[in-house]
């Protein structure tokens, strides 16, 4: 009911990061992308095949050392329906090799509609008295625009299955203060408040590291703000987008943890995906690229702690 | 490149609504369950199958007097990629039929994230230099929380290819004004923010009929707000759920029409689709039902402008 399992695998590993599965087609090594483009034809099936060989070979790659993976729901919906089969077949390889998936989909809706992304996402879908696991991913992303209408319905099957969310809070963007940063009456800002709202919510889902399953988006590119939002609600757990390829670096990221080097998770997607081509290995050496960046990631990240 | 394709269908049928297809399993009449039952199992294939044929005998029913749909994403992730392979052939057969197609998805994100959502629901995806439909609908419903970084991408496409967005502005439900109406400093409240976020971004969409091709997500059970919205906003397109089921009724909606009787499309989901249970018929009148419910809807809504 919290992100107890996602913080014991952070111990475990010694490493607070999670690696984003976000596979646009030009990321695929081309030696992939032709085998599916033979078979398939340049098709959305060819595409969502070879997006799958990738995504399990670098989970394979880097399941030992890393905690989590964060497949992107975006990079998945772009290839239709067979897309969104390749991340449902994600989630399940990644769980199946021990790693906490948490998916980045930043759902919002209210009521019966947020209850259905519950079921969808984090719980079960009644068919005809079967419960059946539509995509189970163990963490969603959720935006809380609408208020608690649209995540409460969630908290219920956090509390039943234990899995955990994500609210958007300030996020990694440059224009993300746009609207976050504006400042309400009384000298508190919007994103300010929503944190105070997520501290609300995550008491129903207390945890054992005294974090609790309603965790916020903060981005590594604002680090005041990290910093700000830790000293304000301790028991509030980050996912931080923003590390590397978007520009933050890991002294950013020190405020974001507590004196125990808990209280966040640390995200880079394009840095560990495309790791091959930044290196100028073979294509063939995706993988180990992908991990060598894992590694120098966690090394990165742990030494600032 | 904004609504003028939803405005025209308005005015030659008369009939400024849209029908939700938000179809729970529960809603679809027991012997089309028990088809697929029959055939696939108690599986999310049955359920599929079964949200589509439900979902098709709608559209027949209602398609000549009905402007648009607005299929929304939960109801279809719920049933797993099997679901969203439904969704998929619903904004198709809609089409078909001549139907608008909105997708209510609010999605949300940044930069080349919002561009794959943007390619994949309203643009095309490249596969290898093949450009590729992958769900292809007319407008789609966003947050803009995020600010510019997540709205500007959609832009590109709506632009390329005559398509229209939906920003939450004001949400129908009772928590909306959790976040939405704290007033910031100046005595603007958030949503009027996003509301003037909202004709920033339309600037790039001209239409003919004076709308944008940004609209705003404004819900009818807040009759204020959406009159406020108008006066203040004359070239936001609304799009105005809470209709009916959620407690708005029809006066309350005058204040989001023009003097023209223009400027909103009114979105009812349940009383519609299971407006056979409301009447009490056969429930292989289904379709049936939901034509003379749609027909009740257009004639009230009509009867107000």
């Amino acid at each position: 009911m919290s992100f107890n399992r996602l913080i014991d695998k952070i111990i475990e590993l010694k490493n607070p990061t999670v690696a984003g599965l976000d596979p646009k087609l030009e990321y695929v090594p081309q030696y992939i992308r032709d085998k599916y483009y033979e078979q398939y034809g340049k098709t959305l099936e060819a595409a969502a095949e070879a997006l799958y060989e990738y995504n399990t070979g670098l989970i394979d790659a880097f399941c030992d050392i890393v905690p989590a993976v964060k497949p992107q729901m975006a990079y998945y919906e772009m290839y239709g329906w067979q897309g969104v089969r390749t991340f449902e077949r994600t989630v399940r390889y990644a769980q199946s090799k021990g790693m906490y998936v948490i998916t980045d989909g930043k759902r919002n809706d209210i009521g019966a509609t947020m209850e259905a992304y519950a079921a969808g996402h984090l719980g079960v879908t009644d068919i005809g008295g079967e419960e059946v696991e539509a995509f189970g991913a163990d963490a969603l992303t959720v935006n809380g625009y609408l208020g608690s209408d649209g995540i409460t319905p969630l908290l219920k099957v956090c509390a039943a299955r234990d899995k955990g969310i994500f609210v958007l809070v300030k996020t990694s963007n440059p224009s993300s203060g746009e609207l976050q940063n504006l400042e309400l009456k009384g000298n508190e800002s919007v994103y300010a408040r929503m944190a105070v709202m997520c501290d609300e919510w995550g008491k129903e889902l207390p945890g054992k590291y005294g974090f609790t399953g309603v965790g916020a988006v903060v981005g590594a590119t604002y680090p005041e703000q990290l910093a700000e939002i830790r000293t304000e609600h301790p028991s509030i757990f980050f996912l931080v987008p923003g590390y590397g390829a978007q520009g933050g670096g890991a002294k950013g990221l020190v405020g974001a943890f507590n004196k125990d080097g808990l209280g966040a998770v640390v995200n880079s997607s394009r840095a560990i995906m495309c790791a091959y081509k930044k290196e100028g290995c073979d294509e063939r050496d995706f993988a180990g690229a992908a991990r060598r960046e894992a590694l120098r990631m966690k090394d990165d990240i742990n030494s600032v702690l």
